[in-house]
C-alpha cells in the first residue's frame, strides 16, 4: 500500500494527540474502559478527552458523549477494544465521525485463523476508503510519557507518574511492552514513548521509527519486532538513524523454527528467515539482542554515551570473587578485556597490593586507611589508562555500603567512560542501588545483563561511524544486463549455462568446452591440456558423480573418447528421461582450498550472496557469512576474513597465502550477479570455488543455478 | 597433611557449635565485633555465647570474659578479626584456651604476598601442634539457619529471621556468600548451611562437603571454588552425594587465563586446567554453572525435583510475546522442545485457537470464556503430555494478576512435573511473585536465569543415576608395567620407542622396523611390502618432515637405498648435535579419517586421556574430548560420539561406516598406559591415529611422548 496524502494521521500526532476518545468509557477499573479512562485522567493528559457511554453523563468528572459521531469537533486518536463481533462496526462509525486514528486492542484477527483475516480485511477496507489510521488490532496502545498520556489498560500505569526519558519503543507485543515499561521505571529509566502494534494491519513499524529518528525527545530506539512489513524501508530508516546518531536496537522473534511457528501465530507476521535479517542489521548498525529488558537497559547506557569508543573493558570489584567472576564472564563472552599499562600499574600499585594493582582491581587488596580513598583513587587511575574503553563495576556488599557506591559512582561520572555497575546482593543492596539512582549511574542487578550490555555496547562501537556498503558497480562488469540463457521450460541452468553467465561477470571457471561426440571431446581435451576432467551435459540432471557421468584425471586422448561413451551410456541408464546433451571438457585444477559460493533470493530482502567453508569435513563446521547483494569487495574481503576458516588464507604450515583478493573480487561480482538477475535467478552456487595460492587467482570448478523458468516468467511479468 | 584423630573439631560441629567466643566484641555496629555480637544475639543463637573485652562487664547483656583463657569450659568456636600483626598471637591464645575452631576472617596472608604466605604458614603451625581447626584466613564466617546462628559481620543479616531450607552453601569468596544468601532469601529460599572458606589454609571445600552429604537438612549442595586442594577426594565425595541423591552444583572462578589470575590474587588458589576440571566434573555428575546466583536457582529446583526426568520443555505464557520468546531462547539453548501429542493438541484445541494449541502455548488465544478455567485446564493438558519434562511458564502483566498466577501456580504443584515461572515486569508484578512464593513456586526476574536453570535440571537429568564410569583393566592389557624405555637422559622418547609401547597395549601401530643402514632398510622395505615410508630415527629431532627427514611413498629398493642416505645427510645438515641412530620403515597406509589422541599428566588430576579431529582444516575446529585416565571402552565410544566430526564416523556420502570400535579400544588402551605409566609420561600423542573403514581398525601413523627422564626419576623416587 502506497503512503498517501489524504491519510488522517500520521504516527507523530498519534503519539501527540490533541484529543483522545475512549469507546466504552467508564468507571469500573475492573474493565477495559474503565481503566483507560482511571490511567488517562490519572497521569493528567493535557488535551481533550472524550468518553463515549450512552449511559452516563461523566466519566471520572470528564462530561460523556453516547456516540462517537457525537463527540462535536473530529478527535484525533480512539481507542477501541470491544467484542470482534461489533468491533469493525464501531471502527466504521470512527470513520464517519472523522477520526485521525484508531486504536484497537482486541483480538481475534489476522492471528486467529481465517475469520480473522477476513475481519482483518475489513478493517484494512476502511482505511483505504475514509484514510482514518489503524493501530492493531491486537494490541495495547501506547505510552507517551513527555505528554502526560497513556493509553493503554495495564496495570503497570499504577505509578505515580508517567517517566520520561530518551528511550523510544516500537514493540509489536503488548505484554512485552508494558513490561518493559515496567522493569525500566524500576530502574529510573524513561521513555519518549512506547507504542504497542500488534499485527499492523495498518501503521507500522517504520511508520514509528521514521517518526523517532525526527523526534528531538528521543536519543535511543528499540524495537521488539516479530515480522516485518517493509524491508527496504526498514534498512534505509537504519541508515538514517546512524547519520542521526541515534543508536537502534532490535529484538526480533522468530529466530529459530519453533519461534517462527510462535511468532506467527501471535501477531500474524511474517518472520522471515533470521540469518539473512541479521546479516542485514549487521551491515546497517541495528544492534540485535536476545532479550527485550536487556535492549532497554543497553539503550539506556548508549543514550548516555552514544559517542563510538574503543570497547576494551576494565573490571573493577569490591571483592575478589566479584572480580574473578567478572573477568571469567567477559573473557567467555569473547569480548576484549583492557591491558592496563606499566604507568598505570605503578600507580595503582601505590594504594592496592600488586596482585590486585591490575584488571581486575579487587578493593580487598587495599593497603592504604580510607577505602573510600582507595576506591575513588583507583577508579580514576584505572579509567584513566587509554586502553580502557568501558568499565565494569561487580559492586559486591561492603561495610558503609551506601557510601561506597555513591564514592564509585561519583568517580564513575567523573571518569567520562561508559560504565555499568553489577549490584550482586538483592534487597541489602536497595540502598545502594537508590544512591546509583539518583546519581544517574546505569546498573543492573544480573551479571548476565551487564554481559549483554557491554556486548552490545562493543558492537555498537565498532561499527563506529561508517556507512552501511556501498557497493559501486566495477567497470569489469557487464554494462547491460544480458537475458540469461533460455531455460526452455525447466526452472534448472546447465553448468556450461551457469559457467557463461559467471565468465561473463568476470569469474574464472576452468575454461570448459562442451564437446557433442567423443572426437570433439579429444579435440577439446587437446586444446585445454591434460589431465582433464569430463562431466555429463544434461538438464535436471543431479548427483552427476554418483551416477558416473563424472571422469577425472583423464590423461590422454584414448581415456577421453571412453569416458565419453561411459558417461552417454550412464546417463542413458540412470536417467533415461533426460536429453543428454554432450559432456563438458574442463582443465583438471587441484586449488589449495574449497570455498562454497552462492546467491539466492531472499522473499524479503531479495538477493543475498554467501560464502562458506567448502569440502568435507568443513561441512561440519557451519562456517558461513551472509549478505545483501550487492557487495563492494572490500566488504567482502572483511566478510572472508570472519569466516572460521580464514587463518587458512594466510601463510600456514610454511604454505604461501591464498589469493583472497580474487575470492573477495568473485564474491563481490556474484553478488552483483545475483542484483542484476533478481528477477530470474532463485538460487545459484558456485561448490567448490577453488582457491590458489596469491596470484593464482580463484576458479569456479563446477556450478549449478534455480530459475525462474521463462514461461513463469512471461505470466509473472 | 593427614586428617589426624586429635584434632579438635569437624565441620559438623563447627556448623553446629555449643559455644562461641567472639574475640574483640563490643556494641558498636560500626565495628567487626560489634556488628557480629548484635547479629549473634538478634538471631536467637541458643548456646553459649562469650564476649571476650577487657574493657567491658557485658556486651548485648552478655557476661564479657578479659582474655579467651578466662572462658572457663572451652569454647568450641572463636571468631577473629584481629590485624594482621596481632592475629597469629590471638590464634596461638586459642589454641592455649582449649578453642576447638578459630574462623579467622582477617586478610593479608597468602593472598597477599610472601609476608602473608609466612603468616599463615605460622597459623598451620598452630593447626599441626595443637589440633585447633582454622577455617579461613580471609574468610566471611558461616550461617547455620537451622540452629539460628549467624557468624558473619555482613549487613544481609539484617533481617527478621535466618530463613532455613535444603540447600548447603560452601563458598570460598565471602562477598558472594552473602551476595547468594541475601538474593536467596528475597526469593523465599533458604539454606541449611553457608560457610566462606577464603584461603583454605586448614579446614577446606571437601571437609565441608562431606558434612553437607550427610547431613539431613541439605538436600542440594553449592560450592563456589577457586581452586583446589584434593581433587581425588573431591571426585569420591561427588560420587557419594550423586549416591545420595544430592545435587552437586558449582561454579569455578579460573575458567580463563584472566579468571585464573584473579583467582590467584584474590584466595591464593592453585585454579588449575578448567577443561580437565569440567571433564571431570562431567563425568561424575557434578553440574558446573557460570553464576552464583544461578547455582542457588538451580539447586532450589532440583532439591524440589531431585528425580531423574526427561528434560524436555513446554512453554506456557500468558501472551504471544512471551510465548515466542520463550521457544527461541529454549531452541537457542541448544535445549530440546516437547512435541505434543495428537491427543494434546486435540484436547488444547477445545479451549484455545488452533494456532495456540500447541507448544508453545500462549493464553492470549483462548476461545472459552473464563480466563482461569482456560489457564488451569491448559497447563493440566500440557503437563498431562508424556513428552513434556519440564515447563517454563513466561507469565507477563494479566488482567487479575495475582489470580492469574495462583492459578497457574497451583496448576503447575499438581501436575508433580518440575517447572520454573519467568515473572516479566518489574514492581508492577510484586503481588505475583508473593503469591508465587507463598504456594513454594520456583520464580526467577530474568529469563536468562530460567534458561541457566532449566539447562542444568537437563545436565542433571540427563547424567540420571549412572555412575561414574569404571574402567576394568582389560585382559589384554600388559599384566605387569614394565618400565619404559630408558630415556638415557634425555625427556623425549624416539618414535619407535612410543610405538614399542603403544603396541605392547595393543594398539597398532605401522608395523614399524628401525633399519640402521640403506641395506637394512631395503630389507625392511621388501618384509614390509611397496610403498613404504622413511623417517629418521633421532632423539630430540623435531619438525622432521621441515628439514627433510620424512619421505613417503617409496615404491622400491633403489628409492628406499636413497632416502637412507638422503636422510642421514639432512639431519646432519639441519641437527649437527643429534645422534642419527637409523631410519624408520613404515607401511604407507591412508586412513579414511585422521584423528589425534593424546594423554598428559596434568598436576591436579593425574594422567587425562584427549581425543580430538586431526588433519589439517579441523585444527580450526577446536573440537576435542577429555576425560581422566583410565576410560572404559563404552565410555571411549560415547565420548568420541560427542565430537563435532563425530558425524563423519557413519556412513557419509555412500563411503562405510569407520571402525569407531577400534578407535575407542584405542582411547581406552592409551588411557590405561598413561595410568600406569603416570609417574613418568609427562604427555604422549598419535598424531595422526589413522581411521580406516569399519573393520580395518586404526593404526598409530606417528606417535611422540615427553618423559621424565630417567636420572630425574632417581632422584624424585
Amino acid at each position: 500500500m502506497s503512503r498517501q496524502a489524504e491519510y488522517r494521521l500520521d504516527a507523530s500526532r498519534i503519539l501527540r494527540p490533541r484529543s483522545v476518545a475512549v469507546i466504552g468509557a467508564s468507571e469500573d477499573v475492573g474493565k477495559f474502559g474503565g481503566r483507560v479512562m482511571y490511567y488517562l485522567t490519572k497521569h493528567g493528559f493535557e488535551g481533550r478527552i472524550v468518553p463515549v457511554n450512552p449511559k452516563r453523563e461523566t466519566v471520572f468528572g470528564v462530561p460523556c458523549v453516547p456516540h462517537i459521531s457525537a463527540s462535536g469537533e473530529a478527535v484525533d486518536v480512539a481507542l477501541l477494544a470491544l467484542p470482534p463481533e461489533t468491533l469493525v462496526d464501531a471502527v466504521e462509525d470512527c470513520a464517519k465521525a472523522g477520526v485521525g486514528a484508531c486504536i484497537v486492542m482486541t483480538t481475534g484477527f489476522a492471528e486467529a485463523g481465517e475469520e480473522g483475516e477476513r475481519r482483518q480485511d475489513e478493517l484494512l477496507d476502511i482505511v483505504r476508503r475514509t484514510g482514518m489510521r489503524i493501530v492493531g488490532p491486537n494490541c495495547m496502545g501506547l505510552i507517551s510519557p513527555h505528554h502526560r498520556m497513556a493509553l493503554t489498560s495495564s496495570l503497570v500505569l499504577e505509578t505515580d507518574h508517567l517517566q520520561a526519558g530518551p528511550i523510544g519503543l516500537i514493540s509489536q507485543s503488548g505484554a512485552l511492552m508494558v513490561s518493559m515499561y515496567n522493569r525500566a521505571d524500576d530502574s529510573g529509566i524513561g521513555f519518549s514513548a512506547c507504542v504497542s502494534l500488534g499485527n499492523q494491519s495498518d501503521l507500522e513499524i517504520c511508520d514509528f521509527l521514521e517518526f523517532l529518528i525526527a523526534d528531538e525527545a528521543t536519543r535511543a530506539i528499540c524495537i521488539y519486532m516479530e515480522g516485518l512489513r517493509d524491508p527496504a524501508r526498514f534498512l534505509e530508516l537504519a541508515d538514517e538513524a546512524r547519520r542521526a546518531g541515534k543508536p537502534l536496537l532490535l529484538v526480533k522473534t522468530g529466530r529459530t523454527e519453533a519461534g517462527i511457528a510462535a511468532a506467527k501465530s501471535h501477531t500474524a507476521s511474517l518472520a522471515g528467515s533470521y540469518d539473512v535479517f541479521s546479516a542485514a542489521c549487521r551491515d546497517h548498525g541495528v544492534v540485535l539482542l536476545d532479550d527485550p529488558d536487556g535492549m532497554i537497559q543497553l539503550a539506556h547506557c548508549l543514550a548516555q554515551w552514544p559517542t563510538p569508543k574503543n570497547g576494551k573493558i576494565a573490571v573493577f570489584s569490591s571483592s575478589g570473587g566479584g572480580a574473578g567472576i567478572g573477568v571469567d564472564r567477559v573473557s567467555e563472552a569473547g569480548l576484549p578485556l583492557a591491558r592496563l599499562g606499566e604507568e598505570t600499574r605503578a600507580k595503582l600499585r601505590e594504594i592496592l597490593l600488586p596482585p590486585q594493582a591490575n584488571n581486575p582491581i579487587d578493593l580487598g587488596g587495599r593497603t592504604i586507611a580510607d577505602p573510600f580513598e582507595c576506591a575513588s583513587r583507583a577508579y580514576g587511575i584505572m579509567a584513566g589508562d587509554e586502553d580502557v574503553g568501558m568499565l565494569w563495576i561487580v559492586l559486591t556488599t561492603a561495610p558503609f555500603y551506601e557510601r561506597t557506591a555513591e564514592v564509585i559512582g561519583k568517580a564513575a561520572l567523573a571518569s567520562g567512560k561508559p560504565f555499568v555497575f553489577v549490584v550482586t546482593p538483592g534487597s541489602a543492596a536497595d540502598g545502594p542501588r537508590r544512591v546509583l539512582r539518583e546519581l544517574g549511574c546505569p546498573y543492573f542487578d544480573r551479571v548476565d545483563d551487564c554481559i549483554r550490555v557491554l556486548k552490545g555496547a562493543d558492537s555498537y562501537y565498532r561499527f563506529g561511524t561508517r556507512q552501511a556498503d556501498r557497493a559501486a558497480r566495477p567497470a569489469t562488469l557487464p554494462k547491460q544486463v544480458s537475458p540469461l540463457a533460455p531455460a526452455r521450460g525447466s526452472n534448472l541452468l546447465t553448468e556450461p549455462e551457469v559457467k557463461d553467465l559467471l565468465e561473463r561477470y568476470g569469474i574464472a571457471t576452468t575454461g570448459d568446452i562442451v564437446a557433442t561426440d567423443a572426437a570433439k571431446a579429444v579435440a577439446a581435451a587437446e586444446k585445454i591440456g591434460f589431465p582433464v576432467v569430463m562431466k555429463a551435459v544434461a538438464r535436471g540432471l543431479i548427483h552427476k558423480s554418483d551416477i558416473g557421468a563424472v571422469k577425472l584425471g583423464l590423461g590422454e586422448a584414448d581415456a577421453v573418447a571412453a569416458a565419453f561413451a561411459e558417461i552417454e551410456q550412464a546417463v542413458a541408464r540412470a536417467a533415461p528421461g533426460i536429453l543428454f546433451e554432450g559432456c563438458v571438457v574442463q582443465e583438471m585444477w587441484a586449488p589449495e582450498l574449497e570455498l562454497i559460493l552462492g546467491v539466492k533470493n531472499d522473499p524479503q530482502f531479495g538477493p543475498v550472496v554467501m560464502c562458506g567453508a567448502g569440502g568435507t569435513l568443513v561441512e561440519l563446521m557451519d562456517d558461513v557469512v551472509l549478505a545483501l547483494a550487492p557487495v563492494s569487495v572490500d566488504r567482502a574481503r572483511e566478510l572472508l576474513g570472519t569466516l572460521r576458516v580464514s587463518p587458512l588464507f594466510g601463510s600456514f604450515r610454511g604454505r604461501a597465502p591464498l589469493d583472497i583478493d580474487a575470492a573477495a573480487e568473485a564474491m563481490s561480482a556474484l553478488s552483483w550477479l545475483a542484483h542484476d538477475h533478481a528477477a530470474r535467478i532463485v538460487e545459484l552456487d558456485i561448490n567448490p570455488l577453488g582457491v590458489g595460492l596469491s596470484g593464482q587467482g580463484v576458479r569456479a570448478l563446477d556450478a549449478r543455478a534455480v530459475v525462474v523458468p521463462d514461461d513463469a516468467r512471461q505470466v509473472a511479468e
